[in-house]
C-alpha cells in the first residue's frame, strides 16, 4: 500500500517533470517520491540541470488541487503499490538499465533517458487498470491511414474485442481511432493511452470518442489534468502502450513512424510484435514491411492470428488455434487451481480466485487470461465464470 | 559427353512417359536410358504397371523424328552430360530420395513420385541453358492476378533483369506473363518453362509472347514437340522452375495455388523463397501471407531485395546492398582466380575462364554470377568481361 503523502508526491512529480525521465525514476525508486519532492523544496538539485525548473514549478503547488481536479472528471492517480498498478509496467525498468548501458555517450542517449517507468498514471474510467490490461493487445499505426488500413485495424480490433481481449491504442487519427471503434463495436472496453491529460480532448475532433471510450474503458496518461500533448509526450506515450499490453500489432506505418517506435519498445520488452502487410506500392505499408523483413515481427492477417500470438506468452506448449479447447489435464497445476477456483454458477472476483488458488493477483490474472483464450472461462464485468463450453463438459 | 544412342533413348523416354517419374529416373540413373528403352522393346516391364503403355507407344517410334521436328523450330534436346545441362537440376535427385523415404505409403506418395530429375529437356532459343540460368530467379504467381500483382511482378522482373539476373517463369496468364514482360522491357533474356512442348503455343493468346521470349531467351519443356499441357505436366513443370533458379519469388497466390507448389519445391531444394505481401483483404495475397507466416520465406517488396536474397547463396559474408562493390581482397581465393581470368579487354567464354581458374564449369558460373552481382564483371552475350567499375579501378 502507498501512503497518501507518497501519492501526493507522485502527483507533484507528474506535474513538474516530463514523463519517462530515467534518472528521476531511479531517484524515486531509491528514496521514494516524497523524499525527492521534499529535497527539491529544500533546494536539493540531485545534480540535475532540470532541477531548477522543477523547483520553480513546485513553488506554491498543491497536489490536492490536481487530485481533486481529476476526481471531478472521474479520474484517479494510480501508483506503484496500488492493487490496480499493472506489474507489466515494471518491465520498463529492466529494459532501461540494459539500454542505458548500451548507449552511454551515444547520440541515442536522450531518447533512451526518456524511457523510464512511469512515476504514476492518471486514469479515467471505471475498470481496474491491471485487470483491464491483463489480456490486451496494442493496435497502432499511422494517422494518415488509408481506407484499407482503417478497415483492417477495425476488423482486427473487433475480432479480438469479441474474445474479451482489450484493445489498447493512442486515440490518434487513422489506425488508432479505427482500433478503438472496432473494439467498441464488439462491446469490448478499450484503453486509450494519451499524450495529453485524461480531461483534455486531443485531437479536438475525438472528444466524443474519448467520452465513449471512458464510459466502459479507460483513458490513461502520465501527465496531470489540463496538460496539453507535446512531441516528447507522444514518444513517451508509445512506450506505455507497448509496456501495458501483451503484444503490439502495427497496421499501417510509414518508414519513420511513431507506430514503429511503439513496436521497437515492444521488442525491447520481449512482447510479441505483429505487422499487417499491405501493398508494396503503398508508402503507408513500407514501415510495416521493414518491420517484418527485419525479423522479430510476425506477419498477421486477422484477429485470430493476433490472439494466437499473444496467447503463446509464457506458454511452451503448441499454440492452440484460438477458441480451440484443450483437456483440463493438459493444464499446469497452478492454472488448474485457478480454473477450479472459478465457479460454474455465480461469477467470482479475481481477488477471491487468487485467494482460493493461493496465487498472486498478477499470476492469477495471467492464468485467467490464458484460460479465457482457451475457452475455459469467460469474463462477466469484473468477474469470472466458467465458459459455456467448460460448464457443459466439466469432466474433460 | 553423351552418345547419340543415349540421346535418342532419352528423347524416346520423354515421348513415352510422363515427366518426373521417380522410379524411371532411378532406372535411367542405374542402367542408362538406352538400356531401359532396349529393355522395354524386349518386353521387360521393370515391375512397372505403366510399362505396357510405354511399350505400346514405343512400337514403331523413331526418336529422330522428334529431334528433327525440334530442330525445325530451332530447338534441341539437352541431356545430363551436355555442357549446357544445369547442374542445379541434379539437386532434384537428392530431395527426392529424402522425400520418398518420408512419405512411403502415405497419401502424398503419388505427388512425390512425380518429382524425379528430368530425363532430358527440350530447349528452344539460342542461349546456353546452364549459363542463362546460372544467375536467375523464378517469379511466379496466380493466373487470376490483380492489377497490383501484375504491376509488382513486372517491376521486380524489370529490376532484376536490369542487373542481368534471368527471370524464369511459366508463361501463364497473370503474374507469369507480367514477369516475362518485365524482363523483356529491361532487354534481359528470360526463360519460360512450359507444361506443353516448346513448339506449342499455350495459352493460345501468348503465341506472340512465346516468340518474343525465344528470340533472346529460352523456352524449356520436358515433353517432346507437339505435346499438349496436362494437369500432371503443370505440376511437374513447377519443380523445374524451382530447381532451375537461384530462388523463387511468389507475387500473388491464393491459398491453394500452383505458385505455392513451386515455392514448396524451392524450399525442399534449399533455395531462398520470397513472397510479395499484399492487402490482407485480397484472396490473391492469402497464399503468399501463409507462406510468409509459415516462416522460411522472406518478405520482399522490390527487386533490390530479391537480388540481395539470391546473392547471399553460399556467401557467408554480410549481404551487400546490390550494386555495392567490395574490395578485391574480400573475395575468397577461388572467386579471385575467376575474376583474374576475366580479361579487361575482349570478353572471354566461361570454359576458358574455368580452365584458367582451374575450377569446374559449375563452380566458375556460380562465382561469375556472384561477381556480377557485386559489379566486378559483366556479361556480354555468352562471354564475360570486367565491369566498367572494375576496369576503372583495377587496383582495388
Amino acid at each position: 500500500m502507498i501512503t497518501s503523502d507518497e501519492r501526493r508526491a507522485r502527483a507533484a512529480l507528474t506535474r513538474i517533470t516530463e514523463p519517462g525521465d530515467v534518472v528521476l525514476a531511479d531517484l524515486v525508486d531509491a528514496h521514494g517520491a516524497k523524499a525527492v519532492v521534499d529535497g527539491l523544496r529544500d533546494g536539493e538539485t540531485f545534480a540535475r540541470a532540470e532541477a531548477r525548473a522543477w523547483q520553480v514549478r513546485l513553488e506554491g503547488y498543491d497536489p490536492d488541487a490536481d487530485l481533486d481536479r481529476a476526481a471531478a472528471v472521474g479520474a484517479r492517480l494510480v501508483c506503484p503499490g496500488d492493487a490496480e498498478w499493472p506489474e507489466r509496467l515494471d518491465d520498463l525498468g529492466g529494459v532501461l538499465s540494459l539500454e542505458r548501458r548500451r548507449v552511454v555517450g551515444a547520440r541515442g542517449e536522450t531518447a533512451v533517458r526518456r524511457g523510464g517507468p512511469p512515476i504514476a498514471l492518471w486514469v479515467r474510467g471505471s475498470p481496474d487498470l491491471a485487470q483491464q490490461t491483463a489480456t490486451s493487445v496494442a493496435v497502432v499505426g499511422s494517422r494518415a491511414a488509408t481506407a484499407y488500413g482503417t478497415e483492417v485495424s477495425g476488423e482486427i480490433s473487433y475480432a479480438v474485442g469479441r474474445r474479451a481481449v482489450t484493445v489498447v491504442s493512442g486515440a490518434a487519427y487513422g489506425i488508432d481511432v479505427a482500433a478503438h471503434r472496432g473494439a467498441l463495436a464488439a462491446d469490448a472496453p478499450t484503453v486509450a493511452v494519451l499524450a495529453c491529460a485524461v480531461d483534455v480532448s486531443y485531437p479536438r475532433g475525438h472528444a466524443q470518442l474519448l467520452e465513449r471510450i471512458c464510459e466502459s474503458g479507460l483513458l490513461v496518461s502520465e501527465v496531470p489534468p489540463g496538460s496539453a500533448p507535446s512531441r516528447i509526450r507522444f514518444l513517451t506515450r508509445n512506450r506505455l502502450i507497448a509496456a501495458l499490453t501483451g503484444g503490439t500489432v502495427v497496421v499501417e506505418a510509414q518508414l519513420r513512424s511513431g507506430a514503429l517506435n511503439t513496436a521497437r519498445w515492444a521488442q525491447q520488452l520481449l512482447r510479441p510484435v505483429m505487422g499487417v502487410p499491405g501493398p508494396v506500392t503503398s508508402a503507408l505499408s513500407a514501415g510495416v514491411h521493414e518491420l517484418l523483413r527485419g525479423g522479430g515481427a510476425e506477419l498477421v492477417t486477422e484477429g485470430s492470428e493476433v490472439l494466437a500470438s499473444i496467447s503463446e506468452i509464457g506458454d511452451n506448449t503448441l499454440p492452440l488455434r484460438f477458441g480451440e479447447t484443450r483437456p483440463r489435464d493438459d493444464l499446469d497445476d497452478s492454472t488448474l487451481r485457478v480454473l477450479e477456483a472459478v465457479s460454474a454458477g455465480r461469477p467470482v472476483g479475481v481477488e477471491r480466485i487468487a485467494r482460493t488458488a493461493g496465487l498472486t493477483l498478477h499470476d492469477t490474472e495471467l492464468r485467467l487470461g490464458r484460460l479465457m483464450l482457451q475457452d475455459f472461462v469467460e469474463r462477466s464485468g469484473d468477474r469470472w465464470r466458467l465458459s459455456t463450453a467448460a460448464r457443459g463438459d466439466v469432466a474433460r
